[in-house]
């Protein structure tokens, strides 16, 4: 290893440690912590995302890449360096482009919507989080702006997770579902009568469900060891390294679906993080190649696996 | 404010930041964490606590300190500004003795004791935790000889605790308890029978004793809104702002006293906590005078209150 890319990797390590810091205070967040807390935990998290941002995107570490750019040019497309220089670079770049107030206040923004958006869905009243949600949406716009676009500017902010798709791309995706699905779902409501589902809403002992969901998962092969399972509003799969890959749940006692399911879904999501390799650990190249990837390994166990 | 003061604070911000979602990752590590997820943390420990140094130690913290210092000349003792000055100056200059290494390898070396403690005990082998043990106590004899002491290397330790107290008085306080203590627990031990104390180990629902214990810390005035209580092996309160005052306990089905008095005591550190005034939040001066004024507060509750 070249002594560039030893201070690199160190770099990177720190940065790595404060997102997953930040990704437990969001854990945190959904699963345990009272209410009282939210207005400490905005304040963190606008302190850690700010600090992880601007230690990522020091002049030193653009000089670093420039010079393990040359350093790699000759090595395979997919050689851990060459890898490691190239996600990094598009990752910097990006970074580059937002300023740290923008990012410490859209942490910010985000942490404090959270009860509120619960709150309405408890209650079934949009109005608690439309300020919340407007707020958020305004910041992404600014976020969308710095970053720049071609088109439109949802494009910006595609492209942060799903390199190089645009909005139009994915337009025509959609309406390709569209026009599968729709009549799909037309025919299925008009035979709902054709399965005797009532099973499925006859009531489990909400307990029992979350130990039969875990233990299930945990037969598919997700690892208790570097994993739990808890509970949220919303189910999510979160990281804070190789050795601890969270799921949550949701469990009701009227519609069986809602806790295995879930479970299954998020426990896919965690088995492709614990099945990706300590030697990419706190870089760049680790946690999944994006979003959509991620969904086709949580989808494959839900769908594929889970409801065959 | 001076424009010193609106800086001093903004850092003593960040780094108050930095420290409570180390103390998040702590509570984490002694609750929910899987096992597989202790080498991840001690990295992210020793990150933050790290840069949480790195922040605070900085040549700018030392010359706001002394702008404020001639500002604040004039001021009461326990005047905020005053106040906050003083503290800050007093943990300024420990933290500034301390290379960033140190600082990061101590957080390190906890976090990787921990699981090891926990075994050992669960198995009652002091070997298992014996080397882990060396290394703390090795590295905190480098702590003592990097801060400096007249006496002895507890002085060193014992001063960032409880600022003025040494090792020598310490001993004289405990020889004067032990002259009244140990005859008295021995006198206790000869009348072992005149109490019959078998209700205590009879045996009680786990569940219903964590409730029970709950309702009664919550009855003496531990809020909930702004608290929680979870297990851990060995109870502890912890704090990551006034809105968030956590404790732990642990429970026995054969000993009743475990549990309940286990709670009172951690809700007596946490009420000291919660009843801190919100204006000298993310400051030094937040979170106690010191752990001897601390345990005043968990012992009050523990004897004076939960045990008559």
């Amino acid at each position: 290893m070249s002594d560039s890319l030893v201070r690199l990797s160190a770099i990177l390590a720190e940065v790595t440690d404060l997102s997953r810091a930040a990704a437990l205070l969001e854990w945190d967040q959904e699963t345990y912590m009272p209410p009282g807390g939210v207005a400490q935990r905005s304040d963190q998290l606008s302190t850690l995302l700010r600090l992880s941002h601007v230690r990522f995107t020091a002049d030193e570490v653009g000089h670093l890449l420039s010079t393990l750019e040359d350093e790699t040019s000759g090595q395979p497309f997919d050689s851990y360096e060459a890898s490691l220089v190239r996600v990094t670079r598009r990752d910097y770049e990006q970074e580059r482009k937002l300023p740290p107030d923008l990012v410490a206040e859209a942490a910010r923004a985000g942490s404090a919507a959270r009860p509120l958006w619960e709150k309405a869905r408890r209650e079934a009243d949009f109005k608690i989080f439309a300020p919340a949600l407007e707020k958020n949406v305004e910041l992404n716009r600014q976020i969308a702006d710095a970053l720049g676009y071609a088109e439109r500017p949802y494009d910006a902010l595609l492209d942060r997770n799903e390199p190089g798709l645009t909005t139009d791309q994915l337009e025509t995706i959609f309406a390709e579902l569209k026009r599968a699905i729709v009549p799909l779902v037309a025919d299925i409501a008009r035979h709902a009568d054709a399965v005797d589902d009532r099973v499925l809403y006859r009531g489990f002992d909400p307990a029992a469900q979350l130990r039969y969901a875990l233990d299930l998962v945990a037969k598919l092969g997700y690892d208790l060891e570097r994993g739990r399972q808890d509970i949220s509003t919303h189910p999510f799969s979160t990281s804070f390294g190789p050795g601890d890959v969270r799921i949550t749940t949701r469990v009701s006692r009227d519609f069986f679906n809602e806790c295995l399911f879930g479970s299954i879904h998020e426990s896919g999501h965690a088995m492709y993080n614990q099945g990706i390799g300590d030697d990419i650990d706190r870089t760049p190249l680790w946690g999944g190649a994006s979003p959509g990837v991620h969904e086709s390994q949580s989808r494959l166990w839900e769908n594929l696996v889970g409801r065959r």
